[in-house]
Parts: C-alpha cells; sequence; structure tokens
C-alpha cells in the first residue's frame, strides 16, 4: 500500500491520502506523489477528472509533526539545506504543491471526508469543488502553532468565502463543521458521510463523459479570472478559447447531439 | 416589431429581447440593437438606469443554432472572413458586447425572466443587479455543446458566487433554479412571474430620480473595484470623485434637501 | 472626555467613536485620533489586536453636516487650500484613513453598535472582522445626497458581498438590517445590544492571547491577497512567511505545547 493511493476508472483518476492512523499526515511520499498525479492527469487522455480523498477519519490533519524533527509543512529540516536548491528554495513543498494544482488541466473535485486542517486545509482549497460529509471539520490550526498559512490557503480562502470569514477562520484556527463551512459557501455540498465517495465519484464519472477540451479551458479560465487578468485582455482570450473550441469535432458534435435529441459522444478532438 | 424593443419612460430605458417564438436567441439584430442601447443609456441625459428583459418564457436561450448554419455566437461563420478585421477578430461579438456593458454610464437592471442560458448567460452576469422570476432557470450549458464560455461568464461568476461554485456550474452546464440561484447569490431578489417586471420597473423608476452623476460615479468605481486596480490607486480614485461630486449642484441639494427634510430634486449637474 | 476613547485592557486597544449627541459624526478629532490609534497599535507591542465601537445608539453616521459648513468627509473647505499639500490632496480623509486601516498590523475587529452611514460605512468595512448587534442598520446614504463613495466603500463592498449587492446598496443608498447584512456576509455575527461589546472584547481577548506575529502575517496575506498581487508571487511570499515563522520561539511553543497537551504562552518572539 502507498501513502498515496491511485486508481483509475472511468475516467476518473482517484488519489487517496492513505495513511490513516497519522490522519494521513503529509510526508514526503504524499507529496511527490500528489505533484505526479496532478501531471499525470494533465498528460494522459484517458484521465477526465481527478478526485482527491482520505482513509479513515480524516482527509488530511497537516503535516507530520514528531518530537524528532523539527515540523515543517515541506519536510525540510535545519542540515538539509547544503544545496543552492534547497537554501533559495522559498517554494518549497507549498508554493510548489499549490502551482501543480494550478497547472493541472482536469476538473479536481475533492471528496472531504474529515479531519481537515493545517497543509490538508490549503490542499483542499486547491481542488475546484469540495463535497464534504456531514463528520468533516476543517480549518486552518496554524494560528495556534504559531504560524500564519500555506498551501495557498491565504491566496484560496478570502476568494471562496470573502475576507471578513477569511479572517476569522485564520486569526482563531478553529475549525468549523461542514453546516458552518456550508453557510459560508466553503463546501459545494454536504453528504452523509457513507455515501460521500460514491456521491463524489457519480458527479465526477458524469464529468467525465463531458467534452474534454471544454472542460481545459473552463479550468484555465475560472483560474485566470479569480487571479489578476485585467477584465478586457479577459474577454478577448475567453473568445479566443471559445473560438478555437466551435472549431473542434466536439463541439460540432455537442450541437449536432443536441439537434439529433441523443447523448453526445465526445472524443477530445 | 424589433427582435430588440426599445423603450423609455420616466428615465428608464427598458430593452426587451423579443423572438419568443426562439427563445430570444441572439442573432444579429440584437447584437447591435444591444451595443446602440448601451451607447445610447450612456449618452442620452434623459435615460438614467437601462432595465433588460426578454418577452415570452424565456430571457435568452443564447445563440441561435439551425441546421443550416455552424452555430457561433457572434454568428460570424466560415468563408465570411474575407476581411483583416473579421480574421483578426478575436473580440467577435462576444468581448465587444461585454466591454460595451461596461463601458455604459447608467445602471443596469436585468429582470431575467425565464430560462436564461449559454450567452444569454454571461449578458445576464453583465448586469448589475439580477432580479429573478420564480420560474427562471439559468445555466452555462456550454460544455454540454463542447464549448466552455463566452460573453464574460467566466469574468463575471466568479466574481458574483465564488470559484468554487462557477466551477461547479461551468463544468457541469446544468441549469439551476432561482431559488438555487438566490442560495448561492447570482440573484438580487425572487419575484413572482407576474410581478418581476413592475416590481424591477419600480425599483428602476425610483433610481432614476437619484443624482445621475453619482450613479455613474458607482457604477465606474464597483466595476474598477472588481477589475485588478491597486487598493492604493483605487482609494485616491474613490476620493477623487467624490471630491468633483462634492463640487455638484446635486450634492449641495442632497444635502440642503436633507437638511430642509424634504425630497431632493436633482439636475445632473 | 475624548471625541475617540483609547483604552487598553488585557492586550486589547479599545478605540470607542464618542460623540453620541452627534450620532458619532466624523469630526478632525476622530480623523487624528483613529490614525494615531491605528499607527500605536501597530508599534507598541503590548498591543494584539484593536477593537472599534462606538458609544450610543450609532457607530459613525457619517461626516459632520452642518448649515455653516459645506461638508466634507474629509473636513476640508473651500479657502483652506493654502498650501500645496492641501491643493494636491487628493487622498484627503478618506484614502489615507484606509491605507492606516491596510498598515496596521494588528488584527481589527469592530463592534457595530448601531447606525453606520457615510464615512462611517467606509470604516466600518475597513475593519477585519465584524459584529452586529441586532439594532445595527448599515448603508452608504452617499447616493441620497448625490455623492459616490468613500473611505474605501467601493474598494471593500464588492469583495465582501460580491459586485451584484454591492451595487444594491451603493446605488440605493439604502441602510439594511442587521439580518440582511447576515444573509449576504457584511457581518460576522449578530449579538444582542447589550452583549455586543463584552462578546467582542472576549473574542478579541482570546485573540490576544495567540501568537503576535503570526496575527500580524495573517493580516499582511490576507490584504495582499484580496488586492492585485500574483497568484505565483503570492505563495512564494506565502511560504517565505511561514517559513520565517517556523523559525520563531512562538512556533516552537506552539508545537511544543501540542505535544504536551497545554496551553501554548506565547511571547511574540
Amino acid at each position: 500500500m502507498s501513502d498515496l493511493e491511485i486508481e483509475i476508472t472511468d475516467g476518473v483518476m482517484i488519489a487517496t491520502f492513505n495513511r490513516p492512523e497519522k490522519l494521513n499526515a503529509l510526508n514526503n511520499n504524499i507529496r511527490v506523489g500528489l505533484r505526479n498525479a496532478l501531471a499525470e492527469a494533465s498528460q494522459n487522455d484517458e484521465i477526465k477528472v481527478l478526485v482527491l480523498t482520505g482513509t479513515g477519519r480524516a482527509f488530511c490533519a497537516g503535516a507530520e509533526v514528531t518530537r524528532e524533527k523539527s515540523p515543517t509543512s515541506n519536510g525540510v529540516t535545519t542540515g538539509e539545506l547544503n544545496s543552492r536548491y534547497d537554501r533559495m528554495n522559498i517554494r518549497a513543498g507549498s508554493s510548489e504543491t499549490v502551482q501543480a494544482f494550478a497547472a493541472c488541466d482536469v476538473p479536481i473535485i475533492g471528496a472531504i471526508n474529515g479531519v481537515t486542517a493545517g497543509a490538508g486545509f490549503g490542499i483542499s482549497l486547491c481542488c475546484d469543488i469540495r463535497f464534504f460529509s456531514e463528520q468533516t471539520r476543517i480549518g486552518s490550526i496554524f494560528s495556534k502553532r504559531g504560524l500564519a498559512s500555506d498551501y495557498g490557503a491565504a491566496y484560496w480562502l478570502p476568494r471562496l468565502v470573502g475576507p471578513a470569514k477569511a479572517f476569522e477562520m485564520l486569526y482563531s484556527g478553529e475549525l468549523i463543521s461542514a453546516e458552518e463551512a456550508l453557510q459560508i459557501g466553503l463546501t459545494n455540498k454536504i453528504f452523509p458521510s457513507e455515501s460521500l465517495l460514491s456521491e463524489t465519484l457519480s458527479f465526477a464519472k458524469n464529468l467525465a463523459t463531458g467534452a474534454p477540451m471544454a472542460l481545459t479551458a473552463i479550468r484555465r479560465l475560472v483560474l485566470e479570472s479569480t487571479d489578476t487578468v485585467e477584465r478586457n485582455l479577459f474577454l478577448d482570450r475567453e473568445w479566443s478559447i471559445q473560438a478555437q473550441l466551435l472549431k473542434s469535432n466536439d463541439s460540432k458534435e455537442g450541437f449536432q447531439s443536441f439537434l439529433d435529441n441523443r447523448p453526445p459522444e465526445f472524443t477530445g478532438t
């Protein structure tokens, strides 16, 4: 068993944090596995959607904390900085992983199955869509440890819940319930624990029957729109992409199947 | 009867999509009429507010799709690209229309009366305020046709409902109900179908009694604030505009009428 | 009694608008006092959190309006522009005060105790977290006076409630109730009037036991994240700050106290 289990089924790659006895604490295996999975999902045409989830009662409770090793979210410890790359690595696991999420070219759905905190909090926010179980509890924790934020939490949280709720969650560090998360828009939907994964996979497999280039285009556009691009440039870009897709086989099939009143069969071309 | 009916009453220009048998599908008449209406509303001092709505059971179901013509949201078809303007026109109807909305100098209120999809979805999001009827159903549709987004939907949707709900709506392409739209902030208020237009006009006519330069200034400021301007520059700009308005006759009248405990009579000067 | 009362207790600076007979209308004493308080809170290590509130039935009803003096939100009147600084001062009280809020290095909690309008509206939006009383009524008012926006209202409002609700509030100028404000995310929580201040202070004093550098880092990050910084730069910055905090005494204490299962004792080092 790997610390990050990978399974591919019906066009959906399922990446599962698999250290339940450690509440799926982030270690180097998971970090490297996650970046590989994100790259694979982009490059392998068989993968249309990526689902991220965890085994056991946690999604991911953060980076590992032990008495032996000073805790760092990227696992770097003093004394290992023996290369220029390490000494200049202000990105570390945190920034590089968030960039890998941003660069991924398929929809990313989080089945956030339980406790989510610290680095796990940031990673959950990097998903495009988050489904929670009724038992999910989520928060930053970092302020309680004398820390601020990593894995993009301070980037995504204000965009998802607005600055006022973002301040409240980050300052306090407290975990909130699934119900509170729904109120402020931190989860798209709550499912009973026992059906969270099956409901998420059902949603993901349905998306995976969609037109692959359209899904990729939508992901790129929303990520750009939520970053700093100016409206006039963005609108030209939005139309350029739409115009390109209008020439695709899948767009022709989309309209033809609509006129024929039958399900489309998309090919990704 | 025109495909886009224009009526001006009590300071409110009402632009009505008027192809009910086609679910108000966007054609070139509507596109050109809409841009003319937006320009006219900015330049004609008699127009204080613009209301956009549709006849029949749809607001606008998108661009027209026929077996004869390959569907494009801007009506351009292969073979017509016989000028440099056409060949280089990466903006097409989509980007140019959204820019025309952004450049308009009066408040724009959408009375979103029914089915809203495709290009109609983007256009509805270009309105400043959206009132829905109980029967309104709204969504992108595009992913179902192998397409991504146009008419600014990918620009405005994440700003209105946050990136997570934006991803969900754009990936799935599904229409949602008025009630769901209210939950996520996609509509300001829902009215019964039979009173939607009268309630919208009542709101619009009340706004139209306001100080015209103040309304224009507010529209410009919120559009800039939701784009990419930096805080320090924006704040100087906000005050510059406020300082200019403080010297206006309407500001003097606003304060004088307040002190006199009578309704103000604004002149737009 | 000062127009802006300052009290420091248990690491919390409480700044209270104290002109209840004028509904705490903004005058020059308050403006200068507020900027001094914001600077003091940043520089004095004893202050961990700033609470802003008002005496009486208003939080702040705006800038003072009298028959004798033409009203301006920054108190500048014609004839006083006898220096280059005054003539070129496009920032005035408005922009400079909002910048002072943004530059402050401690969490700012508003106990928004009653009527909040005009300049008071903008100032309330400059707080990181807003607790309302059941009697709070809040809105811009400006459009009713022929004005647009100041004190950053047009910057913060779309970020807090989205552009559609921001347009509605700014165009109409109407005050909304605490309950409506909660629906759209303009307040973090509503308390009964009689317990608003004690609940706010309880929240603030709890925050004040936190790690001071972490709170400062969180405030800086969220403010940057809601401004125009690009994702890739922001993520490097987020990690740089986190990496710096990981070397702090408070971070070590945070993890050690967690492992020891005891409350942390932070020192701000």
